[in-house]
């Protein structure tokens, strides 16, 4: 049994890494954390797990005894505690952007903080890493748009007929976490549609950086907050460096993602829906139509908490532990 | 491997009878039908259920070959379906209301039809009759109301504290089906709470045939539709007939429902919530208060399409079919 | 022109009595407070408001030189700054609940506050006090509950035909008000229902004093939270102590409300629905229908921040200064 | 006063034109048809506008001795209705799109119907061609889309700035109409985000025409459907051809737009929100940001049954008869 502890175990991304990893039979939780919650048990703040027995501790990384830990802490505080449970031997998945950029400089000018313990560590996207995640120490699990958008552009920059992509993305309001805020308010957010850091959301420089890898492109990136609980549907409207036809753009989707256990392409006339990979780890794609003006659009639905955080971190413990690669992940979208 | 065919399977409880079996490891589906949609493959309809390979056929049960059926057709029609699946041997189990009510008569007044085929059917509600379930070649899965309502009204009645109850109860829409209706309309249902058939929903005499054969009780019922997808929370409100504590009421209910693997008495402080049992198969049942005039409330919460519906469909099956109660049925909500 | 003033008007019902309020001919608005928004302009919290040039003051009472304020301040504020108001000869609307209780004992149980300040008030239900309410200096303006529940009883109260009421009500999320806590996050109350405060709203007491002036009532309440951005709906269930048919009952509520502006009896098989009152100052009452066991139902539908709480204190301050009752309020509500 | 009719009556936008005609002090509604509806008060089908004496009526045009008439009847039906009327010397306000295109080519190309009566029509934009409807005899009201595009992109195409534009636009399901359908069922859309049309709207070319007269533009347009009764927010993705700044191009909205009644510029730092206009006939135009590869966005909030619809419609008539612009349409949105 891998003996699994989470750091930071109660906002929504922990709850979802409980909600998988309590019914993964090669995995033990030795511990789960959190400061605001020391001596609660889980079901009090996750109300879903109510069978669980788990307890909030508000311990140190060193005091768990685990083989493997899930950081789901806030960007810049990852840093301060992945360097030493490296040390002890003890392989991290961090859920924060705190590792997840190549040049340290990109991350302090989105992140705003100067970063104190850089590391190496593999960017958590099975699809692009596997192999290399299989061996990482550390894994840096994606942000949830990135994932999205990824997987609706990575074959355009596999094929080099992409220079520049606009990803007009809905998000679900968990993607904001458990705190409440104006933002998240109900009467604020149900009924309408808030675009958000318009031009400058940090989670374009991390699909840029990953795009760019492949080929070079320039990634314009805008949010939109939609009444909505759980799921990123993201619009990638792009003229495309060559011409090419509708099915031959999905052909490409197919044969990029076909070996993928997560990864769905829609036939045509299939429309990507949030309510087809809520709750799962699915990422479905789809559209790859090309309009009178040369604009293709590329539409991907992922569940923002589950493939663009907690569901694709347990892929990666998988990946890295030799488990089955759907072990836990194993189901369905819940629709409706 | 039990060979199980699901009549009238492109509907809402269709879908989820199919996201619980696929993953049954004793079960295997030999046939879904469905007269609309004859040869589409159950992924156009069921988008979620994207790697099944199932497609519906317009057949006839005595063409399936299948050890136990699941009728998930519309009151009225499984009475024409169900007694010669009965002769072939083959069990079912209906997910109408044409097999729940002990007097024909009491059906026929609440449903307005004349019921052709009355047959010796079990009750489906594994929390009353596990023993009979077993062995029934029948069984009439009960209402959606009525599980939610029985669940925080049977220990009343088992203690004889009770005369009449209140039930005041909150439905998703999803419990209106899958066909678009002005009431279910968006702009019309969300934003909004509509009480309906508001003192003679049918799912009355059922609650009420239930609770009377453990102790005399009157019930009257009021549903409300209310902005959610799936769920229905009732409010029960009773003047109970001894006077008693809220702490002694909490243990009558952990008491009755202590050996149940679906019903979870909540403690006191603790509030029942759909989201902690959205697509699982649990109830909640909690409050237990009683107010300065002697009313007690009780307050369940179970999502309409499980417990209400297709998982307590399954559990069924596992009871008649002597699997583990919890095969398949054994997530968690899904929260947030 | 009155000279009017709002305190606390950063608030929601402070922006809806700006709604109401600046296109009201009689009225110039001469002042509005907010401790936290001084000198911001209005517009940048209520972004509706957009063309209004007011800006948030931090400023006493006293500076204001208005003819009538209205205090939108929390519970146990207002009592603080009433009484000063009311000595400069200002009049008061005041839409905390500091005032409502004839017996300031009821008010320090339910409110948990000792009452530093009582004064002589009316309770501003103008369907109740209409004529005192016009010779008022302090109007006590009803809280959001009891306006939805009286509409429903007062005439059961009226004929002495009523002992005990139980109202289940449920309410949109905006009567939490402006102030974003967990309860109102979207990923928690959104697609779900939450009862709060089951047996000890301080709403409670407020009912029953009001229908106890009238006849001896018990009242039985618990609200519960919808996904809902404005209205309440009541559902009121009670065993009526005379035998009545559900015509007559219909009669007696047309017949009690015949004048009044903002009530509206629906006729037999109409449901009160919180969209036709959406923004509104109406109140629909419908329903009155009687079940097998004698039990009636009376369904009310108000929008809480109109007639539950500013349009209604419009409503009071067009009666305290001899306006037309509907000036400004004459608006329909929005459905859908 | 002026004798208005409302030909198909029945529907969203019917409900809408009445609730702001009945106010409407120099307005006097001769007739409301409806074949579905004749002989039912108008009131059970807009339960909002209760205190109206008005019932539809299955009358021809002819017999409503109006001086103008709307037509809110489907595309393709009131080309069928509107020659007549014209020739009685009747005006017409025409809701569909039947006559909203310049080249009747275009319009059959993209509504699939051959156009039986071509007649002329000015365009029903206010901001475009407010003279040209102050004397039109037939007016065809815009679309809802092209009215928030329009709004975001006119000044652009005025300064010759832009060559195309990537619209992405979320829309609320009143939208769709009144008549439920799969796609606007509670459970499919309800915690969902569904791209529709996605290269081939026929808002599309609407919006293509109005630009291209002013300046060549090439439009890619996308509609997404979210859980929203009413608003349409639109992103306007644009390189645009001179390199100018953020506050350069806040500046050209603002000209441009400096004495439009309904329009407003947002100021930096402001987002358009759906509630700050819902109920309204204003546009709300912000953002003006251009991000780091010179994309720059530009959004637009407008309520689609007001200011995309019913609202601009009224607007149109006060135009054509010459009333205040802003008569009866001078309310403020309704936030929250």
């Amino acid at each position: 049994m891998l003996k699994v502890g989470i750091i930071g175990a109660s906002g929504y991304t922990g709850g979802e890494l409980l909600r998988f990893l309590q019914n993964h039979p090669q995995v033990e939780i030795v511990a789960v954390t959190s400061r605001q919650y020391h001596e609660t048990p889980i079901k009090k703040i996750h109300p879903h797990l109510r069978d669980s027995d788990l307890v909030f501790k508000d311990i140190a990384a060193s005091a768990m005894d685990a083989d493997l830990i899930f950081t789901a802490t806030p960007h810049g505080a990852s840093m301060k505690l992945v360097p030493e449970i490296l040390e002890t031997g003890t392989r991290v998945i961090d859920l924060s952007g705190d590792y997840r950029f190549d040049d340290v400089k990109t991350y302090e000018k989105w992140y705003g903080f100067s970063h104190e313990n850089p590391q190496e560590a593999v960017y958590g996207l099975p699809e692009l890493y596997r192999e290399e995640i299989k061996k990482a120490n550390l894994v840096a699990n994606p942000g949830c748009f990135p994932t999205g958008a990824l997987m609706a552009t990575l074959p355009l920059a596999k094929e080099k007929i992409v220079e520049n992509v606009i990803i007009d993305s809905k998000t679900g309001v968990s993607g904001a976490g458990i705190t409440p805020t104006s933002v998240t308010h109900y009467p604020n957010c149900s009924d309408n549609v808030t675009p958000y850091a318009i031009i400058n959301h940090r989670h374009m420089p991390e699909i840029e950086q990953e795009l760019s890898k492949i080929s070079p492109v320039k990634v314009s990136f805008t949010p939109h907050l939609v009444p909505v609980i759980r799921g990123i549907l993201s619009t990638v409207h792009t003229f495309l460096t060559e011409e090419i036809s509708s099915s031959e753009l999905e052909l490409i989707y197919q044969k990029y993602f076909q070996k993928e256990p997560f990864v769905r392409i829609l036939e045509e006339g299939e429309i990507p829906a949030l309510s087809a990979v809520r709750g799962s780890n699915y990422a479905h794609v789809g559209s790859f139509q090309i309009d009178q003006h040369g604009r293709a659009v590329i539409i991907s639905a992922i569940d923002n908490l589950v493939k663009g955080a907690s569901g694709q971190a347990v892929h990666n413990m998988n990946l890295m532990c030799g488990f089955d690669e759907k072990e836990s992940l194993d189901i369905y979208g819940m629709h409706p």
